[in-house]
């Protein structure tokens, strides 16, 4: 390919709107075009790279059995009723209504369609287990697109479903594919991909993973015990506290006058934050019910193990007047509130706390739950935080960030049973069959890896995603033995069967190399005169780990053995 | 790929809904799973075929210089206001409201993506010409969605879309397409696509091609002249009529009662049909005007060729009271209906016409239109019909059936224009540039392939597309010689790097039999006891010009000779 005949520009001023390396990167290199909210067009360069990336996806799972099918993007509602779905997800569903006025969505994920396709044919326990997936575009109507590719409304997703007999045998097939996305993301050249225990969110099931690429850019916080290997999305990680006084002191209401966070108590009165019980207020979503949880004054309560603990969603609360809640005053010492209350376990070993007297301007001192409550239970609703406790091993653990590129879910039979699919079982009996799901997001991986592998110059692609393997550079194109040599390399890079870009453009050096970078090709070959008077080519690698000349004569040859030795380093 | 693994099943009966055989054979061979009106899923065997017939489409596009990208298939509105083509399509186009109330369109196609991605980025001649295409889900709200994949809602499909700075240019690049349209075609293995001259439609621009694979099952017609090679849509084909009379009449008003079609006139008074003036009644879409066509009694109107004339969408006519129009009896002669009123120019040449009155009950005899009506102007607003006139070189033309597979337009500048893309031509002046576009649909592709190529008992693929190019029976997976060798010979197969698809259940030959040819696989091996015995496979050919015998030890190298014999059938 011809860099002058590629549709694309390539600029040096980072847009306004690009707050992250790769978002900039992508469109300062002529990747992506913005269209609308979360909606990119792709170009040639691009759309080469999540071809690489689908070609590396498609080999890994029909190498565990999979069997690539192709569901429709537009679904009948009908098909989302059965399951419950089409009430139970909100905005994110896009919807409309044809022209029969039957109501239509497009599809977010495909459980939906993967039952619909299966539940006619796989009737006896001999049919399983199978996987089937497809690579297709979804969209989501994401309120928070941001940042290039990495949160977009439209995407193309691999989406895999795979159906078992028995739970066994589905967790057998599950660390298949958790050991196929190792083997994926390895190929794809992403280097800081780890798998964490997570939250199985609107998909239902109990035990998933997502596949985190660590980035300070992240949205998602990760838990990690560097000791013992433990990861966890902090959504769902534990939060162990050893803090534990036993000094119990008395019971006294305090006059704290505009005192109405932890902060200004704990500086007021010289506190430690740890000795303070502080109240978050949150609203169910269907009912506007308020939800009171009392947890120790330095921590945060985690919404997610808090809504899997109450069984539905909430919202942090608007607090209105009249409900018996003190905004700011808040305590669990004659709480009269119309509240769901929920205490915290990092409270249990703590003999004597501050917290609100449900009064305005008044605090209580020296609370003791046991004595001034009563029996409590408590639960682990709080956020593990950076240099908490590792739950499985007790050493310090690590909050770091991360782009979650992958997930894998364990379904159970939810989808089944709602859609009603089921086998005959070796018994005789019916059954539902019990599924996993297992997701990649084509083009948040490579918006990750470009954001993990840059300079300031470019993105450094690895070369098994790379839009091309190779870059020549010809600098003099108006001199007759620059170009006819780099004409001839170009030609034995591509009999070879090398992906060779060439720019042969009139421009001047330091632009073509200001391209160069931004195009981030892995190899580069540059021909110019003052090379070619001393008989070579000069060769380097984009990630500058390699600098050096060759023969022009054995130029091609060099730069196949250069090419097949950065292939090999993400064989697995 | 071994069958039993393989999901989807395969049955004898013809299920009700499908009236063609391609619907029928791909729901019966476990091609195709119907979803909702106009969508499927695909299951693996069509996935396999749609991925083989991108491929070609992607060499062939890329050999012309087309540059692969990706458009959203959700694009906002205002894109599409911009072309103004949200107000002028009607409910084909799906359309929804997003989360912030935008208003937001599923792409039917991309002319206006295309011209979003380039008009930034193509400011100088010099950026020109070039091509982009892409391979991506579409959605049109099709009212008469039918056939399974031949008419849907849902499809995939290869947009291209080409710009240019002349004329010239668009019409060379043009011819580039539509050869390399051809050699598509070839490579598919369509055996009888034909390129014809056709309506732009909702396009816009003036020269457009239809790839027509002719088949009875098809919605379209096309006239075709057999000796001079003349092709046209009849939508668009002109309407040559050699009938003419000398003889002028008197004037005579008859009485005619209940009768009011030509059929009637014609069967009670003993009249040929062509010596009558029919009259037909339309409505223009917008405002609901009526237009009068009057045309030769046997002759029908071309709905399409009559809005081209009158440059606004029409509908057969509901007439009501009190507009001067009498159904049944409309005639050119003392017409005082509010109407638009056009003549085809079949009627030119007539001298004595047979026309409505006017009033109830009525008919002109002797009806001539220049002394009776005056001066008029004729149109050929007439329907090509088999046995016409080839308007080329005058010999009868056929009509026959086709369905479009593809389709090329010159659509000019209705898109740059509309939305502004413009560039800097040489002499220093603004121009906006001309562009082409061109379309493949894939599924309707591989489904009139089917149609095509079948027999009774399913598919017969051609080779290139075929979801695996070879399958092996194995007739006694319980007898370990037969196993064995069938064992070995898939794997000797999969080492050749020949596709193959292995049937080692333990069901009947005759079932096995009536899945393979379901499957509709260009070579079969059979492995049985017999043949064992015997120290041979038997190998044939699904569309049986071939069947023949070889060597246990020679069946690798044998078969995999025959599929290059069959691959060598499609190059091009």
């Amino acid at each position: 390919m011809f860099v002058r005949n590629l549709l694309g520009y390539r600029f040096k001023e980072t847009p306004k709107d690009c707050s992250i390396a790769s978002h900039a990167l992508m469109t300062k290199g002529g990747y992506i075009k913005f269209m609308c909210a979360g909606s990119y067009s792709l170009f040639t360069p691009a759309k080469r790279m999540t071809a690489k990336i689908e070609k590396i996806i498609r080999e890994e799972m029909d190498a565990i059995g999979g069997q690539e099918v192709l569901f429709p993007v537009v679904m009948p509602a009908s098909l989302w009723e059965e399951s419950g779905r089409y009430t139970s997800i909100g905005s994110e569903m896009a919807r409309f209504t044809d022209r029969n006025n039957t109501k239509m969505v497009l599809g977010m994920t495909h459980e939906e369609a993967a039952v619909h396709l299966a539940r006619d044919i796989a009737k006896s326990y001999n049919d399983f287990p199978f996987m089937i997936y497809q690579i297709q575009t979804k969209f989501r109507d994401e309120p928070r697109a941001r940042g290039g590719l990495i949160r977009v409304r439209e995407f193309t997703m691999k989406d895999a479903y795979s159906f078992h007999t028995s739970q066994e045998d589905l967790e057998k097939y599950y660390q298949l594919c958790y050991d196929a996305y190792v083997r994926i993301f390895k190929r794809a050249g992403a280097k800081n991909v780890v798998a964490v225990k997570s939250d199985s969110g609107m998909m239902g099931g109990k035990v998933s993973h997502e596949f985190m690429l660590l980035t300070d850019i992240g949205e998602d916080s990760i838990a990690i015990c560097d000791e013992c290997g433990y990861k966890a999305n902090v959504e769902v990680a534990e939060c162990v506290t050893e803090y534990k006084t036993d000094e119990v002191k008395q019971l006294e209401k305090v006059y704290t006058p505009n005192v109405k966070t932890i902060e200004e108590l704990a500086d007021s009165f010289g506190l430690n934050a740890k000795d303070t019980c502080k109240a978050v207020v949150y609203q169910e979503n269907e009912t506007d019910d308020y939800v009171v949880v009392f947890i120790r004054g330095d921590l945060e309560v985690n919404e997610t193990k808090l809504r899997n603990y109450l069984g539905v969603e909430v919202h942090p609360a608007t607090i209105v007047e009249g409900n018996g809640i003190v905004a700011g005053f808040i305590g669990g010492v004659g709480f009269n509130g119309k509240a769901k209350v929920v205490y915290d376990r990092s409270l249990k070993n703590i003999s004597s706390l501050v917290c609100g007297a449900n009064e305005k301007d008044y605090h209580y001192f020296g609370m003791n739950i046991e004595r001034d409550i009563g029996k409590v239970e408590y639960v682990d609703v709080a956020k593990a935080y950076d240099g908490g406790i590792c739950p499985v091993c007790g050493k310090p653990i690590s909050v770091k960030r991360g782009v979650e590129v992958g997930n894998i879910f364990q379904l159970g039979v939810k989808y089944t049973k709602s859609m009603n699919m089921t086998y005959v079982d070796k018994d005789g009996t019916r059954k539902n069959p019990i599924m996993g799901c297992y997701g990649i997001g084509i083009g948040r991986l490579l918006a990750t890896i470009c954001e993990e592998q840059h300079d300031d110059y470019g993105p450094i692609w690895p070369i098994t995603i790379a839009p091309w393997q190779v870059e020549i550079c010809c600098l003099q194109a108006e001199d007759g033995e620059v170009k006819s040599i780099s004409d001839n390399l170009y030609k034995d890079l591509n009999d070879k069967g090398i992906e060779t870009l060439y720019d042969d453009r009139d421009i001047r050096a330091g632009a073509m190399f200001a391209d160069a970078d931004l195009f981030g090709i892995p190899v580069r070959a540059v021909v110019s005169h003052k090379n070619v008077d001393r008989g070579v080519i000069e060769i380097s690698f984009r990630d500058k780990t390699f600098k050096g000349e060759a023969n022009i004569s054995e130029a091609a040859s060099f730069i196949k053995d250069k090419v097949e030795e950065l292939l090999s380093q993400y064989r697995v």
